[in-house]
């Protein structure tokens, strides 16, 4: 029992994922609750505490086992100080000086870091990443998060703030995004960009499948699109097929700007699958420059709703073995 | 006289451009001549040896005094292999072991890179990305070049082939760019951009002064457009103001993707200054992310044409550093 233990935490809005693994990064095991977003940071990292002391005490192990932890949060942050500063759906949350407090609690390496970075580092140290020098993750959610690997090394650029892929202009004349910004790729290729799609073709198509799923009182999802495209509606193959050129355009600047091996597609809506990815590759085949286009592997994430858990294990136990170096 | 010698080649479809520096990057001459494009790779290289023994005679040096040497060439490449694959305007040019050729000649480190590289590697070493650990040059020329500096290393990507922010989309149902992609950011902020959109606006404005210009027998170029602008013309003013736009929409996404502290504009069309710069700002700060446009200054390029020269006898320094250490 001399083996080393890690631990991954991954802070959403709704829920609090926290999961143990081992030396080879091999899961140990595993727990979720509510996050507690509305309580006051104390609470909430408390809670975390006490899911860890659960989760602990489940396996036969205590504390003291303990090696080194990481923590991923969505939000503004200073990833060297440690401290998250702002966290949107945690209102009474402001400036936490999150790894000063764990590593007072447990007295081992802690690490924090946002959480699609931390879902990089998981895909990287165990998933589709793994081995890869040159990789980007994005994650197709409500918005559009992204971790950007270039020559084995995450970027963070001058403020941390590096990555934001969904933030650049695809049209410069389209859709006003909230960040400020005009034409977003975010307000094409997000479920939520999805769903807008789908809501503007429905306005000349109220008797299509979907129009009559919707008056019958069902909301408008991604999910409900993949289902109509699924029995072949032709307004879903139409919103479908924009959609996925529109992730090529973006796909295509990926491409061009950085040169990767891999681009790597996760997140909610990546469940809509082929739906997407055939037409977004079909865009890419036409309009990337010849050499990145031949260089890059365009696959789907391995690690579903874990990687943030493995990810953060991962930094915590890497920050362990530096300092164990020096 | 055992100070060190480095020199600077920057071979262009028209001029071929030679420069030696001492050990403090200090230029000691510089020598340009046709670059002979449409002649053999063999005849190129020897001319290129010639302007440089040329100006080692009129320093009172030789050969016996070269340090190192670095070339920047445009096109596609193998920057490891020091393999120049093929430049445009440049027929009879394929597949060109460009350092070994000058290795075998002078028997020193030598290194090659394209061009847009060498010049950033120009304005980092002695000019506006001096110091900065994380900055993008762009050139603004008949096309959009640039090079990227992310925490002190310059990005090649898997292929040699990052960095081609022109061909990113800023309007995914825009104008057509050569390299097969739609809406490409350099078919706007190009000189060549520039023009067209002053055609374009000239369609309905045969009469402004621009008009008259052209119908008098000038042709229709960046510097017009400026002249023009200086002098009133509602045209212009409206040319550089959307062209300025456009700059911004393109800066917006690269701020928000990189989080740079310096964005460094080079290249003939940065001629224009504050023409575009003031509204391509102004577009910057209504739409950018808050915490990287906070963090980032867009300067003016230092060097101007020396950048390349400046860069690629640096990199040609930093080869010969690296061998002595190792």
């Amino acid at each position: 029992m001399a083996q080393n233990v890690f631990v991954g935490i991954d802070l959403g809005g709704t829920n609090a994922k926290v999961a143990l693994f081992d030396d080879n990064m091999v899961e140990i095991g595993e727990k979720r609750a509510p996050s507690q977003a509305t309580e006051t940071a104390d609470v909430i990292l408390n809670n975390l505490l006490t899911i860890l002391d659960d989760l602990l005490t489940e396996k036969n192990l205590t504390r003291k086992n303990l090696t080194a932890l990481g923590i991923g949060v969505p939000g503004l942050m200073n990833v060297r100080a440690g401290v998250s500063h702002y966290l949107a759906n945690f209102p009474q949350w402001r400036d936490v000086p999150v790894v000063r407090w764990f590593e007072n609690q447990l007295s081992i390496p802690v690490v924090l870091d946002n959480d699609v970075r931390m879902n990089t580092y998981g895909e990287w140290a165990k998933g589709a990443a793994k081995g890869v020098q040159n990789a980007i993750l994005l994650t197709l959610g409500t918005g559009v998060g992204a971790g950007i690997i270039l020559e084995g090394h995450m970027l963070y650029g001058t403020t941390d703030s590096a990555g934001e892929l969904g933030h650049m202009t695809i049209d410069d004349h389209g859709r006003p995004c909230n960040c400020g910004n005009i034409g977003c790729w975010e307000r094409y290729v997000s479920a939520t960009g999805l769903i807008q799609t789908a809501q503007e073709a429905l306005v000349d198509a109220p008797d299509s499948l979907m129009g009559r799923w919707q008056k019958a009182g069902e909301p408008l999802t991604g999910k409900m699109v993949s289902d109509a495209y699924d029995q072949g509606d032709a307004v879903a193959h139409a919103v479908m097929a924009q959609t996925g050129e529109w992730l090529g355009a973006g796909l295509v600047s990926i491409i061009n700007v950085f040169n990767p091996e891999k681009i790597i597609i996760g997140g909610g809506m990546s469940a809509a699958g082929d739906r997407i990815l055939v037409p977004a590759q079909k865009y890419i085949t036409a309009h990337a420059l010849d050499q990145p286009r031949q260089a890059v592997q365009i696959v789907q994430a391995e690690l579903g709703d874990q990687a943030g858990m493995v990810g953060a294990a991962a930094r915590g136990r890497q920050k362990w073995a530096d300092a164990r170096q020096s």
